[in-house]
């Protein structure tokens, strides 16, 4: 990291609180947030290693997206509004100030939807490669957030967006995939690189009180949905011909239908995926057309026991067309 | 790190969130936290590095000390009580799992005095070395967090505890240092590795209202000093011979005179530093005896210009005991 971390920090990350008083221009030890009493805070942290979480050939403009987008997507997954994020950053000492100046111009971007302000952070460096831990805090009406905990036998699982993107864009950029124009390929990169965590839709959902349990899609549709049913007690059916994939993606199974394991067990969608019960169906479809997003009905939620699940598989069976339980592999996204 | 993220988690860090509820048993994918309307939150990350926060050789024990160290002091600073802790972890991955349980065990312990609690984290592997970032929340009464702006001139500046120790503690690791017994050695290795941040007596300036400006000692005496001088636009006169010293820190001075730009420009101190007007004196010395807890007035606040300083050299000056400039080197620590 070239420069000081106080010269980093006024130059780079200081435009970056957009003004917001609580971040007393990143110059005493600690921020300052109010939360209203009828509001509860939301918190989470999440970190990312370059060569391990992101490919090292990201720009560092994809890195800021990245690292936002993982974070904020767990806000989503409570159905919290951002509010706000503070970054640790450990930068190798010959990383080009460039680098620094162009990650700090896609973090102000990355944030600029939501309206979360950067209000405090650490710039460090090391002997390691590039690393990120960046703490999201949000805000939800008490008693309002969205738990993994809740899904009940009969309700619904429904997944927003496209399953299957960013698992296959990592693959794109690591090793090709056939069959894919060139529009298709820039789609998947681009699914991978800069997730859209799905807090707002997910901010309708919790505000109507239909759901019962979710969570963000960033181990693989099947390990996630196995979490949900895991904090509830249940199991759970997908129908693999429900589960909704993008044209890019459409494209990549025509050529190389192997990939289904890919988009159904990968990783880094930042989709949500969250149960309902039955009734609940047209209201939610009616919120996702408000926000023209995507919403399937992937499956469903039984009794433990119900399913003939293979031992050691975990609590989700995923069915091929025809009814038969689909091999999805141990499921759960190993990174890179 | 062997093992996955989610064993690790759940053996190790779980026990860690003292069954708060907001920690949602770490299995969702963010912790909820009130705040009561009386209240704000105080939020602080900092992030250590192996090898460049902190030595190789300090124990898993001692790195969560250090870690949970950094964070409250930062906390301190502003005056807050801490409230609960988030941390993301970076672990080699052939770091074994009882070094993960031992690093675990200190948090808890470093945690337990200030009663904060772990709501969450993160846990990933890296090619680099072990990083360690935290987030820490806190809670104070409305618009009393002490600040770095508001030292006004004629403003005595006070010390908690002794100076230098966190310094003298690391070059003692590093290169040893020459006229201490064992139990000066002890005393000092144990100082710089296991801090312990002011939080408590930090809550009680506070709540007194007596305090003009205030800063946690981690960059060295002078730079922090010079950081509220910046900060409320003003500067400051430290005589040397009232910088209070530790009895180990006494004989090193002794043995080696030269050391004492260690003890004031050296980091790693996690002491406050803060400014009162000379009238709470009296006051400021009460609260610190009610705490069992030495504070020095080792200097004052000046206008800016009154002080003959070198230019270049910072806003604050430092008397040696016929009343001539010390040089004090650039100032700021180094890391490492």
């Amino acid at each position: 990291m070239s420069g000081s971390e106080f010269d980093i920090i006024a130059k780079h990350f200081r435009p970056l609180t957009g003004e917001d008083t609580g971040a007393l221009s990143l110059q005493d030890d600690a921020a300052l947030l109010s939360v209203p009493p009828s509001r509860e805070l939301v918190v989470t942290t999440d970190a990312v290693v370059a060569g391990v979480h992101f490919l090292d050939s990201l720009s560092p403009e994809d890195v800021a997206y990245k690292v936002v987008g993982v974070n904020l997507s767990d806000l989503a997954a409570m159905g919290a509004e951002p509010q706000a994020v503070f970054l640790a950053a450990q930068f190798p000492k010959d990383l080009s100030e460039d680098w620094i100046a162009a990650f700090a111009g896609g973090l102000k971007a990355a944030l600029a939807p939501s309206g979360a302000k950067l209000l405090g952070g650490d710039t460090v460096s090391t002997p390691g490669p590039v690393a990120l831990s960046l703490t999201a805090l949000g805000q939800i009406a008490r008693g309002r957030a969205l738990r993994r905990a809740g899904a009940k036998p009969g309700d619904i699982v429904f997944v927003t967006g496209a399953i299957g993107d960013g698992a296959l864009g990592l693959l794109l950029l690591q090793s090709g995939i056939d069959g894919l124009s060139d529009a298709h390929r820039a789609h998947l990169a681009r699914r991978y690189a800069r997730p859209e965590p799905r807090w707002k839709f997910a901010m309708a959902l919790a505000q109507s009180g239909l759901v019962t349990a979710a969570i963000d899609i960033s181990d693989g549709l099947v390990a996630d949905v196995g979490h949900i049913c895991t904090a509830s007690g249940v199991e759970a059916v997908i129908e693999a011909e429900q589960v909704p994939v993008s044209e890019a993606g459409h494209h990549a199974l025509v050529a190389d239908p192997g990939l289904l394991q890919s988009v159904l067990s990968g990783g880094d969608d930042y989709e949500l995926a969250f149960t309902a019960p039955e009734d609940a169906v047209a209201d939610i479809e009616n919120l996702a057309e408000q926000q023209d997003l995507d919403v399937a009905a992937i499956g469903r939620i039984e009794t433990p026991g119900k399913l003939e699940i293979s031992p050691g598989t975990g609590p989700v069976i995923v069915l091929d067309t025809h009814g038969a339980p689909l091999d999805v592999g141990a499921g759960g996204y190993q990174h890179l």
